[in-house]
């Protein structure tokens, strides 16, 4: 699973602007971010009108508007995903993913504070806040960097998150969440079904095998 | 990989209009519709000036929008998706798929003629057309629905493309591209990899399990 970091602060702190000005220069550096947002309520992506809306309103649990630029996805979920299976299924190939908001998660946290809005930062700060982003020198606890030390930021990201965590190559979910894979058990299981499945038709050469079981009633 | 059916006709020949009669019915009976629609050019599923929208212009490879009810991911992609790496991918929990497009492609199609708009039906009709829906009695050797006719309809795609094709418990994509399995393939790969993975920590009641692998360069 890619490294995840959220980025929080007080409504118009300004999170999503400087998160426009981030993820040019990381993505300038050769990585590939994700970004996820969190609705508390029903949310309406698309566009009403557009054919993919209204399969959608008709009952459709999952549309799509394929290209051969972009993929669109809207689904139906029974329970807000948790983070971790999000990530999972849907980050696997991603080398940062950015959060805004996730401000009750145990995630590592940024947080964006302007003093020329607001009176304090966020409350209840804990060890899972590891910089600030202010037009204030901060706390001087925490790295703190200028509002416009977008440099400094991504230097500070790609040490600390991207870095240290090189992409895995076995990734398992089991009932959606991910499972941790210590050295000797992800080489095993990658070699094991490598190996089983190498032998099958068309797939001689496997650079990425996705395998799906869903288990149903006992034969 | 559920069955997968095109509706396709002429422009305004009324196959969305069509659709969101049909998808109620099915979904009425019990059965999760997926759809699909394809885009030739660069499309925008996104809404102009949304946080998620400003994340994928600044560059993100993928942005989500997570809520307690749905999910919505747009995603770059290098190539159009083959409809199979879609299915495959996205569709896993779907029982039939239905697009609107993929006129070219080898599926089982569907057509919407209305002679009331054009003189006649599409060009190039061969052993894939499985059913026509239209205003006119339509081709003797084809089971031809009137436009309203959507009980009938359901009836059919429910004999033929749902009902035949219960919901593979294994599904193995390599390389984007799902691979068939016979029967003893598929409860040779479920059998020894939910083997492999229920004795690891978490993972006693495996209802779904999902490996992803990805090769790196020769250790």
């Amino acid at each position: 699973m890619p490294p995840v970091i959220a980025f929080i602060g007080k409504p118009d702190s300004g999170k999503t602007t400087l998160l426009e000005k981030l993820i040019p220069e990381l993505r300038h550096r050769g990585y590939r971010i994700g970004t996820i947002k969190h609705h508390v309520h029903t949310f309406e992506m698309d566009k009403p009108g557009k054919d993919t809306w209204r399969h959608k309103q008709a009952g459709a649990s999952t549309v799509a508007l394929s290209s051969p630029t972009g993929l669109g996805i809207i689904r139906d979920v029974d329970e807000d995903l948790t983070l971790e299976e999000l990530v999972g299924r849907y980050y696997g190939d991603i080398d940062l993913v950015i959060t805004e908001g996730y401000k009750r998660l145990t995630l590592p946290k940024i947080e964006v504070f302007r003093s020329a809005l607001h009176e304090e930062p966020l409350p209840g700060r804990d060890e899972t806040w590891v910089a600030m982003v202010s037009d204030t020198a901060g706390a001087a606890d925490l790295p703190c960097f200028p509002l416009d030390d977008v440099m400094g930021l991504a230097d500070f990201l790609e040490s600390r998150f991207i870095k240290p965590f090189p992409k895995q190559k076995t990734s398992l979910l089991v009932n959606g969440q991910p499972v941790q894979l210590n050295a000797f058990v992800e080489s095993f299981l990658r070699q094991a079904i490598t190996g089983m499945t190498c032998s099958l038709k068309g797939c001689q050469d496997p650079r990425e095998i996705i395998i799906t079981i869903r288990q149903g009633p006992p034969e």
